[in-house]
């Protein structure tokens, strides 16, 4: 008789990252049970991205849990401050952009861990990358290492060894090129994702925000096309 | 001029703990922003008896924050599991309860990390207890060392050391009867408070339940009555 394949819960917030890597989990045998957190974001578009693609790749669940972080205010994705746009790789990588949402990764693999407790799996898939996002503090290998450690000593399945937590982060050392290839080998179809920070109200990425220029860049360094559709077809 | 007085974050749940830590951050100078997180509890009660608390003891603000951990299931008091009674203190410190809620404080600390990056401040009160309550993983000191540490990776103010965070669990050591005897010296008013998990319809408190028992036993040990009502007055 077949093993069950074991199960993992997978932080999907709509994107093209953490497509990639709901992708990645399930080519490694997991049963995916899909995790996104509503947490007072600008625009649903990302939340009705994540629906999509966790029901056409084959998520055997999706959870959204809504916690509103706007509570708290402090960043240009959750509150009133402006977008940047038009910034270069360089602008990018040099501290951290107004789009950081306080403590966001710590919350969301929280919320992941108290899933995966009661799930009885202790294997969470989350889909930071610490190169294009290397302003983020929250996205960097150091701050993983310490929450798979805090999270062996907070559930009760780690504590009696039955289900020791693993935080699996495929996409850590990738360039954006590299996760769209690794995704397009595994037949992801990101066409179903959403990236932009300040999508336009038919949902057409801006293509000026970091998000759409760091994705552009990605496809075009494949010499691919971004099969999403943008304001301005030539941005 | 005098200094501006620090700001922490301080947990509240509405209960004796949680309550006793709110006074010790204000007798140490802190201006208090409470927070109370909604996660899906049994009753309402505890939610009233923090607005209750927060406002009659001078915090500075007061956020309930609705995160619905039953979604995840798995605990006597976010799901269906029954909440057992008349525990011994042995019963009690053996093994993890079914009223641990998975990962509960990891949900508690990460939240109250988000508001106290915006707020600009690195101080988080915790009321927890690992005496009390030592078959919860996360009520002990390694748990608590290692959500610090984690903290001080996790945040944009930690990482450029304008702002480290201090986890504070002073009441960490005590039993309960040191907890009230700290918190009646400071005016605490336990009336005020709410710990049972199964309170009756009027609020009045089971007298059974883990929560209630250490309770009693805590008021017992120092020669007094509990304040609050039980729904039997000899329990």
């Amino acid at each position: 008789m077949p093993a069950t394949p074991a199960r993992a819960v997978v932080l999907l917030s709509g994107g093209l990252d953490s497509t990639t890597t709901l992708a990645i989990a399930l080519q490694e045998g997991f049963r995916v049970h899909a995790l996104t957190v509503q947490y007072g974001q600008r625009h649903a578009g990302e939340v009705a991205a994540a629906r999509r693609i966790a029901h056409s790749m084959g998520a055997v669940e999706h959870v959204v849990c809504d916690v509103d972080l706007r509570r708290f205010g402090g960043s240009a994705l959750t509150g009133d401050l402006d977008v940047p746009t038009h910034r270069s790789r360089e602008e990018m990588a040099h501290g951290i952009p107004v789009t950081y949402v306080p403590a966001r990764n710590t919350v969301f693999l929280s919320l992941a861990l108290a899933w995966s407790e009661t799930l009885g799996t202790g294997d969470i898939f989350l889909g930071v990358n610490a190169i294009d996002y290397s302003g983020y503090p929250d996205c960097r290998p150091e701050y993983i290492v310490a929450f798979q450690r805090l999270a062996n000593l907070a559930t009760k399945g780690a504590v009696e060894r039955t289900c020791p937590v693993t935080i699996h982060t495929p996409l850590i050392d990738c360039t954006k090129g590299e996760i769209i290839r690794r995704g397009l080998a595994l037949g992801v179809d990101y066409a179903l994702t959403c990236s932009c920070y300040v999508p336009a109200a038919d949902g057409s990425a801006c293509g000026r925000c970091d998000a759409c220029l760091l994705r552009l860049q990605g496809f075009a360094d494949n010499g691919l096309r971004d099969p999403i559709r943008y304001v301005d077809s030539t941005p």
